[in-house]
């Protein structure tokens, strides 16, 4: 009988999200609204849907694995060298990657109190601990996450920005004194995920010499591919080159590296879809606040509502929303809690969502 | 700065296998034929293609994490219930999981010689030592592998059946026999990439109560679909439900899902294939036959030929066919370097292999 490691013998067998689909075949029907997993209703580009429809027939063929036309254009794009881009399969496979190349059994991280789960799932899954720090004023706290790492002597730091689930944001001069404070031996995640729908005073310079940062961005979010899984890396070229000693080779699908290939030379839609996330955003806040609630300012594609009280409330009110069709979903920790997330949605989404909020924040209250 | 595990830092920055695309862009010019990385050159089925193609829109949404429909399908093919199968990124991503869920620094892991090397990637990859065995008469040598295990308390026993890169296969009673005798506290991988090719008499009957053995499978070969990365493993519902515990649950393409389901569904093309890769084989064997060679009699979607004199020889006439726009690759260890193989090709592919191959042999002589 197989035998299993002692680091995995002690984890439990997770599910960091219940897909949409789950609660589909739950509740058997399908959502009226599927705002809940901060993917871009708006779709992928036309280029990118031609070259991927392109790309059906030869995926007879592995994917270069080598990414190389893909990790050319994102060179270029960003103005730094090949060698200092990886490709992976999704932020999510890029995490389980560099948490297996800096996190053994002991090992502290750092990562902000209801961050991203997925971060400290892979974390934990190489035996490493999380140290969570607590938001300060919706905002993840960057002295305070500064302040741990040295402490507990950190291997890692995680930071979003924009920040998921709150969609809060740092202006590029406070993550840049954050990368300088650094402790020694330690690296800074930085994940940006939903950086294309931000505004320009948010991402900092992009850095390639500093050995302290390693920046995630990804097709998932404001280029519409979250079912494409390509994701990358940015930073130092021995850090990147790191990946190469890890990572599954030929781990991308074909399909999607011609689509990321067509979206990224799409940057106009990138911005158009950019103005409709932010049209998306004020109309949410416009509907929280008919109904007496708050919307969190945010600058990723989502919004985060604080329904104004605590978490069980906010639970009741997400538990009719989806009841009534609506999938979204809600931060894990208090106090951020009191909140309910939504997806920026199309104009027919937010409609479902304007309808069902009174009637899920009146069953709340009952 | 950063500060990698001591596992990772003792690790090389690898490459598994050159990609074909990586050779083009040396070469300048495409290849005529691409008959060296055991992919189909068939193709997917029409039907697979239409699932693909009919899913690129809704690429905005993360594939369903639990691959539901999928998983549910393969059971029914099966005959097994939905939590005896896993479904990943390929086999490669499989191997992945299963080498962290058991491999840990120091572990031992028994694997034939010149068997896959990306198993071995993936097992030095989690601090684990390969113990390599060598083949007898061009097949894995089954009693070999287990004394070795049994010998160096090995956590796993990798076995390919068929075999790559000899495309040699052992009866069904041999490898449950072989499952008979897997030492305590180890475990059989069995690796059934090519399983769909092979006849009847080749796979032992699909045992899900045996925790001694996992099975690997895909659709990356006699399916079509290797870039679309779908594989999945069959084995005991308490091993299945370990891969939750390290998994990347949004690691699947919803392209790929879609197509792969479509494909199972189509089962005659999947022996149409078959057929059309046999013919391929006979065709391999004749080629080889006209210019004084011995093909291998394989049961995989491959043939290795023998080229008759040393490693060095074969990788003359490999680097003449490759030359002659033909790509093609070779096993890594004597004595079977001796060979050249060969992936069943389409008339026009084997044209050209049949065109360079005393091109490339004479190249070699001179």
């Amino acid at each position: 009988m197989y035998k299993l490691t002692e680091i995995v013998k002690s984890l439990p067998e997770t599910i960091p999200f219940v897909g949409p689909e789950a609660q589909e075949r739950n509740r058997g029907s399908v959502f009226l609204a599927r705002i809940g997993a901060n993917e871009s209703v708006f779709g992928p580009s036309e280029s990118a849907i031609e070259a991927m429809r392109n790309t059906v027939r030869d995926v007879w063929q592995y994917g270069d694995p080598e990414n190389h036309d893909l990790r050319c254009a994102l060179a270029h794009h960003l103005n730094i060298d090949f060698d200092q881009v990886v490709v992976g399969e999704g932020i999510d496979g890029l995490l389980g990657y560099l948490t297996r190349m800096t996190v053994s059994s002991g090992v502290n991280v750092v990562t902000s109190l209801g961050a991203y789960p997925t971060f400290g799932y892979h974390v934990e899954g190489n035996g490493g601990n999380l140290v969570k720090v607590p938001y300060c004023d919706d905002h993840e706290d960057v002295n305070a996450l500064l302040k741990a790492a040295e402490r507990h002597k950190a291997a890692l730091i995680y930071l979003a920005n924009p920040d998921n689930p709150m969609g809060t944001a740092h202006k590029a001069e406070v993550v840049s004194a954050m990368i300088d404070r650094v402790p020694e031996n330690c690296l800074l995640v930085l994940d940006e995920a939903y950086i294309e729908c931000a505004p320009a005073v948010i991402p900092p310079p992009v850095d390639v010499e500093s050995k302290k940062v390693i920046r995630l961005r990804t097709f998932s979010k404001v280029y519409g591919m979250a079912g494409a899984r390509v994701g990358y890396a940015i930073g130092h070229r021995d850090l990147i080159a790191c990946f190469e000693k890890l990572r599954n080779h030929f781990g991308m699908c074909r399909i999607s590296q011609a689509g990321a290939l067509a979206a990224l030379a799409d940057q106009s839609y990138v911005r158009a879809t950019s103005a409709r996330i932010a049209e998306a955003r004020l109309r949410i806040a416009e509907i929280a606040k008919l109904n007496g609630l708050k919307a969190i300012n945010s600058f990723a594609n989502f919004v985060a509502v604080d329904c104004g009280k605590d978490g069980d409330f906010a639970k009741k009110v997400m538990a009719e929303l989806i009841k009534q069709g609506i999938f979204v979903r809600m931060p894990f920790a208090a106090p951020q809690n009191r909140c309910i997330r939504l997806t920026a949605g199309k104009v027919s989404d937010l409609k479902h969502f304007e309808r069902a909020l009174p009637i899920a924040l009146q069953s709340a209250k009952d």
